[in-house]
């Protein structure tokens, strides 16, 4: 008997020289996994990580930090995965930071702790927020408006525990966060502070702003600006006796940080776990850094428009960095003649950059390698990602979705 | 005591006039459901899906099809869901397209049956697609390719069952498919129709070239021409002495059929259940009949840039339709002067499109209404759609995610 399609089939793969038409017959016997199969074993589009370059990304930044003598804070959004989550805390499931309430819930949920949500505080997540921080040790929310500290004051938490604050100021990037200039930034911080029920845990910075960035020398006076608003707005604080901590984060400024940060108490990267060919191109890491990749197959020969189809579209790559690269939505590893010109839901159109397309190379059903342009998109459209070490797979990680637990 | 965060929260909205700050209390029971509940009590960013308006467009396009006397054979690939299907089929749970290996599977294990896979044969799928041949009453697959024939003549199929194949033809879209005028689609056509184990079901042409149409006329031009060329193909086949089904689509040609089209055998198109703003621009339908939106909240003031922050990133729109609309990358309901200018992985920034921000009319808090630019790819970013009729919500529908089955 066959066993249904929605149960695990074990492949066995009979011939899948490089580039060559994926020759695979299938054994329809029910198998727990794929583990110790070659990558080339999976059905494409899939998301894959080597396990060996996260752990790799993760040690740097934990050893770049206890150099700094800085906490590390690592960011989960870009993959939310327990695993991940594990490498990065170097298995302490401690101290993280988290963008959504479904992270926040799914971290907890997995004996998680020392969780911020990093979040300008969501006036319709309140309630939910306070289970978390009468739930955990160490729950704590992030604000930047007068308003948001009323909605707390509204929910004081039970037992006399106070609400654990962060104060979050935009030291230039342009998005979420009080200005650090602005004296509505001081006042809010005394207002936090000097709220019964609620504690100024700390003060938060994103420098997105590094994004923009191209080489270290960029990144670093990114970096540098960042950090000396930080705790040119920290002295203020300490000036109406405030002390609390100090974060500053994006990987950029966390893959080659100044000394100034040192005087921070925390730093909050994320990406740096996968990185990806923008972080590559803004000089946070190379491409050989760069931890995961989409495996594709040719599906269809266009010579007449002198165009492979592959079959992977938007839903397996995302529509980020469109317009970005020489190389169209992603770069083709190995082929720097290819460019990945366009996609609808399913397809993804690839022509040469120049000359004419040399088909024998791509025959039907080759495998093709794609690196994201922005890893954190990318991995958001995979329900699962599969984990291998040297082209060998081990298992797969399952990624927590949605912005709240339903 | 309270309940873990993972479980459902009945929610209690004590206050929620139209754009004002969402003064929500949480009361912390557990409920199965927020059936009965308005749209407003929703965390956000949220898919929310009127039931009334999806029942009403499939309707039409069942109708438009019976008394155009075609088969209605719709695509599943833009909701996902059983609910939706169902209504889609009028109940039948029979004569569906789909466009991924896991949608087939996830129709096959929920009892759904007469499903054609319309994706250029994939390689690594193959047996796959034979274990859905030989479980459903009719599993239909798709080719365009010589090689692809070779792959199921290898894998005979049991009780002499033969493979129930369509030909792709491209018919000016530019995609997938074998070109109509090439002499190499009769020859296919001829060797499918000629190979034991192997039945020619019927050719397949995807209209998708009507995306680039303004209007119906436009629309209808595309229309009669992906007709014609289709209908000139199966001329060529009569002549040779093979009969099969004959089949074109996309939502703007079947939302305004020519009457040329009463020649088909069957028509697929799949958006139209959803439609968006991108239909209503091409001229599918008017934005009165889009039946989805994304629900999202106020979550900062940016006077110094003159911009609001709302919690709908790209991971609840997705970034389609980028540079497309004068509104930024969706439609803001009943605010046609508010652009949603940027997103990041969370976060909007909405700014005017002239004049100042009146900051008193976009409370912290405060709902706003996305209209999708393409309901395909802002489905696509959520886990789970929420149903309301006339505001008041209904249930939840859970799509399939991924593209193979795990």
């Amino acid at each position: 008997m066959y066993a249904a399609c929605s149960t695990v089939f074990k492949v066995h793969l009979l011939l899948v020289p490089a580039n060559s038409s994926a020759e695979c017959r299938w054994t329809c016997q029910r198998a727990a996994s794929m583990d110790g199969e070659p990558l080339s074993s999976l059905c494409t589009p899939a998301l894959v990580v080597d396990v060996e370059k996260v752990k790799k990304n993760a040690q740097s930044m934990i050893e770049r930090c206890e150099k700094l003598g800085v906490q590390l804070r690592p960011h989960m959004k870009t993959h939310k995965t327990l695993e991940c989550a594990d490498i990065m805390t170097g298995g302490s499931r401690r101290c993280i930071v988290v963008s959504t309430l479904a992270e926040a819930c799914f971290y907890a949920d997995h004996g998680f702790d020392d969780i911020l949500y990093a979040y300008s505080l969501p006036f319709d997540k309140v309630e939910r927020c306070a289970a978390l921080s009468e739930r955990l040790e160490l729950f704590q929310v992030l604000l930047d408006h007068p308003e948001a500290l009323e909605q707390l004051k509204k929910r004081p938490l039970r037992d006399g525990r106070p609400w654990r604050v962060w104060l979050k100021l935009d030291c230039g990037n342009g998005r979420a966060g009080i200005l650090h200039s602005a004296p509505e930034a001081l006042r809010l911080a005394q207002a936090v502070a000097g709220t019964p029920g609620v504690a100024l845990t700390g003060v938060y910075a994103h420098c997105g702003n590094t994004y923009s960035c191209t080489g270290v020398q960029e990144i670093q006076a990114v970096a540098k600006e960042t950090t000396n608003f930080t705790l040119q707005f920290m002295e203020k604080l300490k000036a109406v006796g405030i002390t609390c901590k100090s974060s500053i984060g994006s990987t950029p400024s966390c893959s080659h940080p100044v000394q100034d940060m040192a005087q921070l108490s925390e730093v909050h990267p994320g990406n740096y776990v996968f990185y990806d060919v923008q972080q590559s191109l803004i000089g946070s890491c190379s491409l050989q850094e760069v931890a995961v990749r989409v495996l594709t197959r040719v599906i269809g020969h266009c010579p007449h428009r002198n165009q492979l189809l592959i079959d992977c579209g938007w839903t397996g790559l995302s529509l980020d960095g469109a317009g970005k690269l020489p190389t169209g939505y992603a770069m083709i590893e190995g082929h720097p003649n290819l460019k990945l010109l366009s996609m609808t839901q399913e397809h993804g159109r690839v022509e040469p950059i120049v000359g004419k397309m040399d088909y024998s190379k791509y025959p039907l059903g080759s495998l093709l390698t794609l690196i994201p342009y922005h890893s954190c998109a990318t991995a958001m459209m995979h329900p699962v990602y599969h984990v291998h070490s040297q082209g060998v797979l081990l298992g797969k990680w399952t990624p927590t979705r949605g912005c709240f637990p339903p």
